[in-house]
């Protein structure tokens, strides 16, 4: 006879193993909280030999893990593969057609194919839980979907990638630069070996669309979502940012604007240094947001890791066991925003504040061409910074703007760039003043 | 016809009146996500003519609003009108016996009557939600029950009281000493005219009560809080902290020792400067809770006002709205631990550092004898300031520990305070460093 909830665990790298040594450490407790037993009963990954360090024997194995999430003995599949396609989506859907819950850690799968999903799970009646896909073990989805959903949400924005915060972090303490720290984040693990995914800001988007479409009730629409990485941070900026009284963060932001749609970008930003988020280290995360009546709620704790996301994983499981069911963005899919509104379309261009930084030949003249390119853009400087003299060498010059028009800030760079004085092309990172 | 969800709103304050606003002007989004349309039935005050701003004509009229706990006719009673006992706890107690869930910001009866009220809730199948009950607006009750739900919670703290954080953070701010900015803060309507609820460190321990109530699956047992107020907290103490690279806060903090039941203490304390919670000032509330699986996880946001508060009603209004039944302290009563273990009985005494401040005559040999007095005791001085001097008159004198015994430290405080050359109670705070 099958008593409590039947879990089948599809992926079994250290966030599966955390899950299932989570589930066994705690069933007494999670049988309590869910209010019957939580039971482990298949088990899947690529490699059965490997040792995870928690004990699978009690497990039955499945070699596919299609058959998994087909298995009529299972209530709920936990999807832990990861990637937008191939086996992990194959996964979910088969989970979803046989009627079972469905539990994920997956964002790039939900950036993708997140309103495919949420409307076979609401043709089923079934779950769709993905509280591990952001911000790892900090609740936010919950903490937002729910936690306030008597708002209507303005604006949420966040630091969703540990790796990238890790790395901006040190070189700061450090005064490293940027192939260098993440050279050692690859050695401490907090780096892939292809860190593309991070540091150019692909997994922080998928994350950001997530997010986005739990808080404003739209589609996840990984297209409308601006992004850019760090590389392109220099140990120059960070030094300027201090000097400035800014930390460099990479931040996903999204923001709705009344009837044009939904803003969400990604990309290094300096925040005040008096700022709450500029105070997250190292490999914490950060996510805010802003409702018409809540005002600021700020969630900080760690983004990532194997104990953070399991615990996440292991909320879904209880609401799952307590029935309860609310819908994966908020609202049925029917009632999701028009793809319109979420993919922004008819919205205006960014305004903000920039951080402009030029290298230059260090000689009479320059800086009356640069301010006169700015001027014809009708972008107004706020301070100029040349520090350090190099007559006839190349020098940084760095400026910062008043708020204004990125697309007229991007034109005015254009031109001095093209200044025979300006021997790279000029950088500029957005200033948010949150 | 009836359609949606009937409520009725007891208690028409600055909250109650913030609600009916929320419910009315969010309602076409309110049906979105509670997946029916969430509607006003009655609503009853003591005054019926007040201008609250906001239109109550649709609104059936209860003088009594024990007649609207008792309405066929409403599913969901909302309590705001406050207190441990008396009306409030007769509305409650009859909308639950009426088969009506129930939505109350009020810390207060659930401190004194949770365990009862939890317990009838379960016996008639009903909710019993207070998400407004613990830090305002932040969603702490269903972040920590419900989104770490995975966790054994091994410690909790928080600053839970916004009136007594403006208070400290106004007089570091200003240096002006506490009675000062008690008065303004009551101006600012931040502090209510008779203080001694907030200043006195009570409204902190009903909400450490509540939320140690829902992390460690217990019952609610104010009598096993320590409460310590901030009224002695001088200028002069918050300027040596600033020295000493610490921040006054009023903290509550609740600790589970391995069967030893639960520590829970409400008073003020020194955290490193560098901490995260020292960086929250004014009226915001920030809850921490660590967790074996999660690590700690950060909340910050408003821990009062109309709109943050009205907000966490909202948010439980849609959940039973959604059918989604978690028991109030997150087990049903039957698992709630046992009273001995919530009610601390066997546990240790607190050990920790220790900030002492004594006001002595500035002549030879008082630090020796103070510094005899606490080797006698096996307490170990970590630092000692004596800065200004004036010979034959009263001056200051600071001492820090390292961890030790309070027990013991304030046998030496008592030999202390006797010595002919200290001349004020001796004066000390916990200094935590998380």
């Amino acid at each position: 006879m099958r008593t409590g909830l039947q879990l089948g665990i599809a992926g079994l790298g250290t966030v599966g193993a955390a899950v299932v040594k989570l589930v066994a450490q705690q069933a007494s407790m999670l049988a309590q909280r869910a209010g019957q037993p939580v039971v482990i009963t298949g088990v899947s990954a690529r490699d059965r030999g490997r040792d995870r360090g928690v004990d699978l024997s009690p497990y039955r194995w499945f070699q596919d893990p299609v058959a998994l999430a087909a298995d009529p003995r299972i209530d709920v599949v936990v999807e832990l593969i990861g990637g937008a396609n191939g086996v992990a989506r194959t996964v979910v859907e088969t989970a979803l057609r046989h009627g079972k819950h469905v539990v994920t850690a997956n964002k790039a799968l939900l950036a993708h194919h997140g309103l495919a999903l949420a409307t076979q799970a609401q043709q089923q009646q079934r779950i769709l839980a993905f509280e591990a896909a952001v911000a790892g073990g900090i609740p936010v989805i919950k903490a937002f979907r729910e936690g306030l959903a008597g708002n209507r949400i303005r604006e949420i924005h966040g630091i969703l990638n540990g790796t990238c915060n890790f790395i901006l972090s040190e070189m700061r303490t450090t005064g490293r630069d940027f192939a260098e720290v993440l050279a050692e984040a690859q050695q401490l693990g907090y780096a892939e070996a292809d860190p593309g995914f991070d540091i150019d800001g692909i997994d922080a988007a998928h994350k950001l669309a997530v997010l986005a479409a739990v808080v404003f009730g739209c589609a996840p629409d990984i297209g409308a979502v601006t992004v850019e990485g760090i590389r392109h941070i220099s140990a120059v900026d960070i030094r300027y940012a201090d000097q400035l009284g800014y930390r460099i963060k990479l931040l996903g932001i999204a923001r709705q604007h009344d009837g044009r749609g939904i803003e969400q970008r990604v990309h290094p930003a300096m925040v005040p240094v008096s700022s709450p988020i500029a105070a997250v280290e190292g490999v914490f995360n950060a996510v805010v947001a802003e409702g018409d009546f809540v005002d600021k709620v700020t969630l900080v704790g760690r983004g990532a890791g194997a104990g953070p996301t399991a615990s996440a994983v292991a909320a879904d499981i209880v609401d799952i066991a307590r029935g309860c069911f609310v819908p994966p963005f908020g609202v049925r899919v029917e009632d999701l925003a028009s793809g319109d509104d979420a993919s922004g379309a008819g919205r205006p261009g960014h305004r903000g504040a920039f951080y402009i930084r030029l290298m230059v030949r260090d000689q009479p003249g320059v800086i009356a061409d640069v301010a006169a390119a700015l001027r014809d853009q009708n972008v107004s400087m706020e301070a100029m910074l040349q520090r350090g003299r190099s007559p006839g060498g190349v020098v940084p010059v760095v400026l910062t703007t008043h708020e204004t028009d990125e697309a007229a800030m991007k034109r005015a760079l254009h031109v001095i760039g093209g200044l025979e004085t300006v021997v790279e092309p000029p950088r500029f990172i957005n200033i948010e003043k949150f």
